[in-house]
């Protein structure tokens, strides 16, 4: 049976060390996880399979990664500074501040005795309340000296376009691929890794002719969205397309279609955005802008800019003109992708003596622990050692994560490796060591190997494990 | 030869699309820096490396990855709100801060006209500036609603004691790791990634019974010493340890023991201090203080705990108490280690002909491209395909990063390779389609070869190429 509800997902992240509440011990901070020692092997996991998918097994992509504090022009002329922001109004009275769509459940409306002064729904016209978190930078604190927490990775690889084209010589059509931490100071920050302020996303501009970007768009679609099913494990029928109407699109975009998953107690939501940016933000961080060609909607709304020591372009070697690309942008988020992966593997399976197993059902190639070796006694130093030897001959293969546990009896470490999705457990036992008690050597040098999902349990010669699992875990 | 100047390691970085400053096209950040294309598959190389040998090779460690953004408790009660700072002078007129061992620069002083006020060197007091960067969070914005980003990947460990624990069921002793980036609001950033404001850190924290401290910290630094010798390439000589005086220990260290090496221009300096923080940092972040025993250093020096949750301590089956273990931190830099990887590597080599080629000796392991195939002659399309095909073989193979290009003649594309570190190029020429113009055939089937290091080139069979090169990779 798979999870209901979300809360199914956030208790076994927590008991088995997938994802913490962030500053748990201190009563944590609203919108911020911990990723524990099983989430981030997941998680690095997840974001190698895109890297892999996106950028090795391509000829047209270079990787960057780039500095999380940003300087404060690079989201002026991107539009962040007018644009990323929700509308808030402030109490007249306290000053305290809310979202005006959320107003009604302020507390000092609410609750006017325990504010200073009277409460009583005065509140101000609506004005934008930026979501990018500032700081300030440097030992001298004056109104110009903050820089911005970036509000996606997006930016990093539009100011460094032309460091990549003078670093690596590329034609179009070319594309730069990112990962890393954004930050969005989300009003209400809520269902789990699905809205937070500290977020991961996996990013790509895909730079193209203007006449081009709308079929690339369709292309990028489906390369990913069979991703999504093909590498991560996703259903296809839980996953669903959606098309932004044209008069909610964001300021830069020309189209925007995402890729919505069907999560437990949320239903379908956002995993991926996949939009067609146009020359937005290439002519928006160029200088000399009144002698660059751009698309009328980029000319008519972008801000002059009057800072950037570039021009954005592209020499096109045939027409012998320098032209500003157009670009197609595939955004995912790590932590949704992650939350995907878990919901799609969570599986509460009734067995024939009637008790129920939890086992993650997850791809291989995501789960954290490729293979699990346990002693079947942690007593007898003949096993163990064997069992140790085992571990370590397959982890240094560098091709397979593999631990060694003893803390329990083997019934209950194999339901502790089912629940965190350990594709296959060896259990080194006395036949292993040539010890059976009835006598019989003929197992000697054997192993019992079991697989997750079918709990069926082979016994294999212990020189066959390596080639057994490497090839069941591609 | 090697670099003799830090300026060239900074220029081929640029060039070659390693690294670039952060905020580039508008005059940059200081203190950030952006890692291109070959500098994030490098980084991403050594990080890789480090956590092989420290989390997957080890049978006593746990991975985790916490926040950025750390509730301000944390960074209170770690002792960073009140240690974690420079010494600052205010000018009394224009308001303007400076660093008290710099006043003398301020340009306050120096050029009074230019600031209003009358500026004729009236400071303040010296005071405590701190080095962490606040933000606001959430939409209310008071006094109390702020967040640090965090000045080192180990508090999140410290805090995440007790998680770690009751998920994984460790025994001491065992450790914790992380990598991960860190903010520092550094007065004066110089010298390249060596002194940075957003800084990527990898660091473990390993608990032991304290008496064993003494002994896991002298463990730890030979542990670390080997490693970057031999798995990251640099000199032994080149390498030194500095043990820090005992009257210049941070607030919570018993002893720290730096790896320094020798950069070009900056000679002798950090590459990873190693500490022996006992019991400051869990007994730190513990409620109910007064039931819990500690080292007297930290009963006396730690602040009352008023806002904990937990006790972070160990219950020891043994003995039948609660204790607070020891802890030995290992933490070193990440762009640090990148820094040194490129000055060991860099070489200028003068050959045979008198022309120099500079060469990046970078062990296969930490090298951004392992094997880049080259067809002989971009307009050949038979030429073509193979190499392609030969390129997507041994990327599919997962286990080496292979690239193909065509943009320029043999000779430079080999200098190209040879200048950011790729071991191996493969040719594909018209032997190997069976079309040498003396039309021998014995060759098809066959590529040429390169070895970085040596320049030798030999003939293979295609089918053999993913063995001899897997083997010389590792």
């Amino acid at each position: 049976m798979p999870a209901e509800t979300l809360d199914q997902i956030v208790s076994l992240c927590k008991r088995r060390g997938f994802i913490f509440p962030g500053s748990d011990i201190y009563g944590g901070l609203q919108g911020t996880y911990d990723y524990g020692p099983l989430g981030v092997e997941l998680k690095n996991n997840l974001k190698r399979l895109w890297w892999k998918h996106n950028v090795y097994e391509r000829d047209d992509m270079e990787g960057i990664e780039t500095a999380l504090l940003t300087q404060k022009y690079v989201l002026r002329y991107s539009g962040h500074e007018r644009e990323f922001v929700d509308l808030m109004v402030d109490c007249k009275t306290c000053r305290l501040r809310f979202r005006e769509d959320k107003a009604q459940d302020a507390q000092c409306l609410k609750h006017p005795k325990k504010h200073p002064g009277e409460c009583e729904g005065q509140l101000t016209e609506p004005r934008a309340f930026n979501l990018m978190f500032r700081t300030q930078v440097g030992p001298i604190a004056d109104e110009e000296s903050f820089a911005y927490l970036r509000p996606e990775t997006a930016q990093g690889m539009f100011i460094n376009f032309k460091n990549v084209l003078d670093s690596t010589n590329r034609k179009l059509p070319f594309g730069i691929a990112q990962q890393g931490k954004s930050f969005r100071n989300e009003i209400t920050p809520r269902n789990f890794l699905f809205r937070v302020r500290e977020l991961e996303q996996m990013e790509i501009e895909y730079f193209v002719y203007p006449d081009d970007a709308p079929r690339v768009h369709d292309e990028w679609i489906t390369d990913h969205m069979e991703w999504w099913i093909n590498e991560v494990g996703l259903d296809r029928e839980k996953l669903q397309l959606f098309e932004h109407p044209q008069e909610k699109l964001s300021h830069y975009s020309a189209r925007t279609v995402d890729i919505l998953y069907k999560f437990p107690t949320l239903g379908f939501d956002e995993l991926e955005g996949i939009a067609n940016r146009t020359d937005w933000d290439l002519y928006s961080h160029s200088r000399d802008q009144d002698k660059i060609d751009a698309s009328p909607n980029t000319k008519k709304n972008a801000v002059q800019n009057e800072h950037s020591t570039e021009r954005l372009t592209y020499f096109d070697d045939e027409t012998r003109k320098h032209i500003v690309p157009f670009v197609v942008e595939p955004a995912a988020g790590v932590d949704r992708g992650v939350l995907a992966a878990l919901c799609e593997a969570y599986d509460e399976e009734t067995l024939e003596n009637g008790e129920v197993r939890t086992v993650l059902r997850l791809k291989p190639a995501l789960a954290p622990v490729k293979v699990a070796v346990l002693p079947l006694k942690k007593n007898a130093p003949e096993i163990v050692e064997v069992a140790k030897r085992i571990k370590n001959t397959l982890q240094s293969s560098g091709q397979m994560r593999a631990v060694y546990d003893d803390s329990a009896a083997i019934g209950k470490l194999y339901r502790r490796q089912d629940e965190i999705g350990t594709p296959f457990c060896i259990t080194v036992d006395f036949e292993t060591i040539g010890k059976s008690r009835d006598g019989d050597e003929s197992l000697q040098g054997t192993v019992t190997l079991r697989d997750r999902d079918t709990m069926q349990q082979i016994r294999l010669p212990i020189e066959e494990l390596f080639t057994y699992i490497s090839e069941r875990i591609r």
